[in-house]
């Protein structure tokens, strides 16, 4: 209350920022900053607590974007407040090598929370931040020590609002009741396509209080600041739900083709841009111009968000002294180190043990790792029992007042909500302090892909326990057996796709997920149970591939993932007996770690002059990287008893053996050269 | 109304058939198909017409189970109005090569009109089918000529209601108003992780009325027939809306786990079994039994929908005469043919026209074609302006009421929901008569991946006009920048996936995208202008790759697509100038209908003994299947002006030349096979 005309020069300040990055950029969005000023405006000088100078301080209030088109807003903001942004920097809007790229990314700019652009997905993140501060609250919070109270608030415009992710999202944050959730809804009937009369017509407000969210309306987002503050400290005293206020804006305020689609994604004619600054007061000769007062206000706010983290960091201090064991855990999680020795609890295998299915091995895994890596949060889209994702003793993360959890839980029940699953598992990464696991099909990762692409993107530590991973998952059919899933997720960089083989590589796998803290890794793993391997070791398959099988003199290499590797094997003794030929077998868990090791090692593992065979159970779209011919499903599956399928499509020793025979006849007197040999390196 | 002990029998025979045959296959799921016996009786009975010795009579009532994974409860309906599906089929479930798979199978299994089981997608594929009837109904029917008047059903279950493509779906259908759409929600409050008070608590009828439907609920869905049928009954007299009834019911109803998650997913106990078949008057000793008196009563409403048929049949013969045009026009679409020297309409480009992006090509052949093609359906996910999706004299579908549009209209405002747009469009192809043609960013087609997947598995002709195909997009960065899009698609079976460099090679992938009736169609197009190239015709692009630069002996071949193959050519005379190297180079616009021409063809585009690069600026993941060495991008982008973004990244024609004298120099002395040779052939 008590706003000022300081208070619009701050905004106007904003707007016009937005205004001239996008006429120097020729490209941007200006329309939803200029509607958005004044609740950001508000929102971070009255509600938010954040230190430029230390944009980890943990216990920040979180700001997501999830129109993050308009990231010139966010830009803006971070810059006034004194966040390592400079002017040069908004000036350098959209160009190449910039910290302001055309949306905001998580992982080059200070103060960006998530990487957000992709519609929804930052809204989903939000529940994600939220969910991470009730549980760290939860587990660490003692009287007179409130470490962990932040809030988390989204923007989201009417893009966020159709895209099923967010319902996905607003729905599981309703259940949960996350009163820590603030999120306003820039109301300003514009898209791409014009009116949001033309698709989008619903009630939104309706719609999230079905949810179960608490709704308000602020019906002139343009110019009622005293109505947004009061809205919004509304929203914070609702504790036991989330809060959604639908903010009627105009879209591209103060320009002439204001409240159009003319401003959305295109910046204004520099005719219009004078206008406007002569409409708010200033010069419409100069650009970027920001008045010394606005500066003076932010950073005075900047201020005290830089005391609060001192403040904090005191307290936290003495939290350290009264509980240590808490305090020595929070310090080590704050650090992103794992506890000393954590992987001493992995699981070993020998080859004489049983055969047991993947999925079973990463429940053993999580069974046995989940006391000493206590940030380790698990859960699933509703495939819980198929998953094998909920250790024995596991309490679910849920309002204590529905009687079956807790907020200290860590067991997240996402629903058959796999997108948002994806995106809530980037939130929690992104908040710190925590590494989230979630269950689902492997085909079912696919409903995911846009959170999966951001989680690589943004360096998100996330980690899908995706089960029923090929056709061996057998009569649910073509509809849920994958065949260009693993080949998509190997395309998308910066993501390892784990497909294990028997106890010690799904250890090795989880290791490397869990050590990888900039990102996120896909554990494909069976229905069927699979054979201990003989070379099969951690050590071993930490490295992305080794030897399964060495052989002098070999006439032929195979290189298997997952449930094939065994088979493989098998295949050995059929090829010498039936054609004479010597076989080596690499088994290959990790193309991406495995591109990591030194290139003597790889040679070892694939040496020149043997002719390699490639065998997996779906498509063989890349495997020519690692073979000279492939043996894989380029079509869809079948419904049946998984063995019976397997038969179907030759996936047996005989059938591979056959390919193998194929492949010698076709190199007879050349010695190919290794796959791995190339002509010259790839960009990174 | 009415109902008599042999309405229960009917019932209880269809529920007795999924302990059966889920028992006999030893997998999947009674539970749904008990539960929802009941009110599957009475709609099939009451309130559908379908003619199960021609499942293709157009005007028939259409049915979607979406929650697939019930499948034998619609198996069971089929067999027992007289489908061809046996008691032997039926005894086959979830057996390999059965035409009675683990979930429903649209090109498999005669009578189920769409592919379900991946959650969600039905409930979307329903709006589609109802989209397809109001449009139809609006361009066909006439007065005394009522062609297109049926409804669309579908019942979904939680894991449905949960997922966000349905949700879109439902915003999407309550917008169009679409009064002849029908869902009914079982609601047994049991998914897979158990009760869902564990995930899933909001308020569903109340959302749906937030999305404009109409909303009923039937509490006893397990017993009272009355009241179903007067629900469905009131639900068909509300034609402005959508309706949806909340039917609550008792998963697994009969079984001793009634109620319970372990009727979901998992056969009866034997004994469980056979207490419910004395429950219900059976013989606990028999399986797979049919009261020939339930025979009769199915195959007497089977006939009546036989004699609306062959009363359609002759209605239409009367309106071919009275609406010559008109009736030709259906005639035509019904026998899937396209009209007559349509493709003579295609655009056609001399090496001489101006630089044009592929999308204003794109949008040039929709301009040129449209009038030809009546049955094709644009539209876009909010990105018109983008996509260049609407010929510019387009109507927009829109209930005439809003006052933007008419049911006749051929432009489809999807809003920013591409995943429903994926389901909505395999339900307009699923009904038939249409094409269905949407577009969005390539980068966001990842969100319809599931849709995509099932336009694939089901045989769909879907065309997604899939502009900003790469970093060429340029400002908008990373979040928005393919990289894997292109592998993930081309590993997926059944997909042509075209990235055409001109003009000519876009009419081309228009070519094969309308005339593959059996494929879905991804057509990446760029934002930037592209030049018309020297040797592309139609001719040559439709058969998937070409020379696009030959020469006598040449030292190197270059492959590449779309805005490349351009730079491409450019780098011969690098490389010729500086390096001394002769390069041919060809254009592979579209890798699956390149797979699909003789052999002697592809040996004429990638003959032996030349070293071949592959040059495209994404993930280079399955280049090795046409080239030895590899140039692409196997990492994010980046937010800039699309040429400085492509000379950060080397794709400039002396980038190219240092990667072809590079692979020149690796096989220098060697004679490398064509990457077309293989050891073997893959199983199809």
């Amino acid at each position: 209350m008590g706003y000022t005309d300081a208070d619009w020069k701050a905004i106007n300040t904003i707007r016009l920022l937005a205004v001239d990055a996008t006429l120097q950029a020729n490209s941007g969005h200006p329309g939803a900053p200029m509607g958005m000023a004044p609740v950001a405006h508000v929102l971070f000088n009255k509600f938010m607590t954040f230190n430029p100078q230390n944009p980890d301080y943990i216990n920040r209030d979180r700001f997501v974007l999830s129109n993050g088109h308009g990231c010139m807003l966010q830009y803006a903001l971070l810059h006034l407040f004194g966040y390592k942004l400079t002017l040069d920097d908004l000036k350098n809007f959209r160009q190449v090598d910039s910290i302001t790229p055309g949306h905001p990314e998580a992982h080059d700019t200070p103060g960006i929370e998530v990487t957000t652009g992709p519609l929804g997905q930052g809204f989903a993140n939000a529940v994600g931040l939220a969910i991470a501060q009730a549980h760290l609250g939860a587990v660490f919070n003692k009287p007179g020590y409130e470490l962990f109270n932040n809030h988390t608030f989204v923007f989201f415009g009417d893009g966020c609002a159709m895209e099923g992710v967010a319902s996905e999202a607003a729905s599981t944050a309703g259940h949960l009741q996350l009163g820590n959730l603030i999120a306003i809804y820039d109301d300003n009937h514009i898209s791409i396509d014009g009116d949001t009369k033309c698709a989008f017509t619903e009630d939104v407000l309706k719609r999230f209080e079905a949810y179960g969210w608490h709704t308000q309306h602020v019906e002139d987002g343009d110019h009622d600041l005293d109505g947004i503050e009061a809205a919004i400290q509304k929203a914070k005293e609702v504790t036991d739900k989330p809060s959604v206020i639908k903010l009627t804006t105009t879209i591209g305020f103060g320009s002439k083709l204001q409240g159009t689609g003319g401003v959305h994604g295109n910046p204004l004619k520099a005719d219009d841009a004078a206008q406007v600054k002569t409409k708010f007061g200033f010069n419409p000769e100069e650009s970027f111009v920001v008045p010394q007062e606005v500066y003076d206000q932010y950073h005075k706010h900047a201020a005290e968000g830089a005391a609060a983290d001192q403040a904090w960091n005191e307290l936290f201090k003495k939290y350290q002294g009264e509980h240590k064991d808490l305090g020595a855990d929070l310090a080590r999680r704050l650090a992103k180190k794992l506890p000393e020795g954590w992987e001493k609890k992995l699981p070993v295998y020998k080859p004489t043990d049983a055969a047991v299915a993947s999925r079973k091995l990463s429940e053993k895994v999580l069974e046995d790792i989940h006391d000493v890596i206590p940030e380790l949060l698990s859960g699933s889209a509703d495939l819980t029992g198929s998953n094998n994702t909920r250790w024995k003793k596991a309490i679910d993360f849920q309002p204590p007042s529905l009687g079956i959890g807790e907020w200290s839980g860590r067991y997240l029940r996402y629903g058959v909500r796999e997108h948002a699953m994806g995106a809530i598992m980037n939130g929690l990464a992104a908040y710190g302090g925590l590494i989230p696991a979630g269950g689902t099909f492997l085909n079912f990762v696919s409903y995911a892909a846009g959170a999966v692409r951001l989680s690589a993107l943004s360096h998100q530590r996330v980690i899908w326990v995706a089960t029923h991973d090929s056709i061996g998952l057998g009569e649910d059919g073509p509809t849920h057996q994958p065949i260009e899933t693993l080949a998509h997720f190997r395309a998308l960089p910066n993501v390892q796709v784990w497909r294990p083989a028997d106890g010690n590589e799904t250890s090795a796998a989880y290791y490397n997920a869990l050590t990888a803290t900039g990102t996120p890794s896909i554990l494909a793993l069976t229905r069927q149970n699979l054979p201990q391997l003989e070379n099969s070791t951690i050590e071993n398959a930490i490295k992305g591939g080794y030897v399964a099988v060495e052989a002098e003199d070999a006439g032929l290499t195979i290189v298997s993932t997952g449930s094939e590797v065994g088979i493989a094997i098998e295949a050995v003794k059929v090829l010498k007996d039936q054609y004479g030929i010597t076989t080596r077998v690499v088994s290959l868990p990790c193309w991406e770690v495995f591109d990591a090791q030194p290139k003597e090692y790889q040679l070892k593992v694939f040496p020149d002059g043997i002719p390699t065979l490639s065998v997996e159970v779906m498509s063989t779209l890349g495997w020519s990287k690692y073979s000279h011919e492939q043996f894989g499903l380029n079509r869809f599956g079948a419904s049946g008893p998984y063995k019976e399928v397997y038969k179907k499509f030759e996936f047996t020793p005989e059938g591979i053996a056959k390919r193998g025979k194929a492949t010698v006849d076709f190199y007879q007197g050349l010695k190919p050269r290794s796959p791995v040999n190339r002509a010259f390196q790839q960009l990174i």
